[in-house]
């Protein structure tokens, strides 16, 4: 874990909430959806595969309890959880938020328009609700 | 397992190729991406973490197995993967090839355009690549 530095542009477009036992949880800085990242912090990682099976077990917990939480924090319809990386190669899960009549539905939210930054007390707020949920 | 029904419309968009330990294996019937579904056989999930931990790590083994034999059989530089479900709620995991260049590269696949028939050579031919490659 010594060597693992996590990519800029993830660190640019998230903020970190807490480390979990494999992973960094991060808010995405996009307040259209309640939106969080899962990064191993493993490095030299950009596919599930390359993983050891301890560690992919791991990322699966870890999946489920911020899902899980996400899901009660923002009360949405349904989760989406997606690892692309066809921009960013270092290995990170998303966990999003999804309801009816939001900006994609029922579209993914990738490459979707603008991010729109979260105003200081809505995102303090819902990182509340986050972290007690967990 | 026994009260399993597959969803009707991830039937109709998708072929079954085989049956892991959980899930099935099931080729997207779209020939622009090497694409393929993991069902878990379970009913009434739609999220992850309704999942038991035990079938959990089931998914996340067949996901890293089905997902570097994708990688193996089609060559491609990225894998994606997702589970959505903002359609159709019966817990599914995409496992897509994607290269640059692609018809959605870099976005996501998910509701690009139409989907296009696969060729029965070309089929065929990336079924038994994959089944070599599991």
């Amino acid at each position: 874990m010594s060597d693992f530095v996590l990519d800029p542009r993830l660190e640019r477009d998230s903020t970190l909430l807490m480390k979990l036992g494999l992973c960094q949880l991060r808010l995405m800085e996009d307040s259209r959806w309640p939106w969080v990242l899962l990064v191993p912090q493993r490095s030299g990682i950009s596919e599930i595969f390359e993983m050891t099976p301890l560690d992919q077990t791991m990322l699966t917990f870890e999946t489920a309890i911020a899902a899980k939480a996400v899901k009660q924090a923002s009360g949405c319809l349904k989760i989406n959880v997606g690892a692309l990386g066809n921009q960013v190669r270092q290995f990170h899960l998303h966990i999003i938020a999804r309801d009816e009549g939001d900006p994609a539905w029922p579209g993914p939210v990738w490459g979707h328009g603008q991010a729109k930054p979260w105003a200081t007390s809505a995102r303090a707020e819902f990182t509340e609700r986050l972290l007690e949920a967990l």
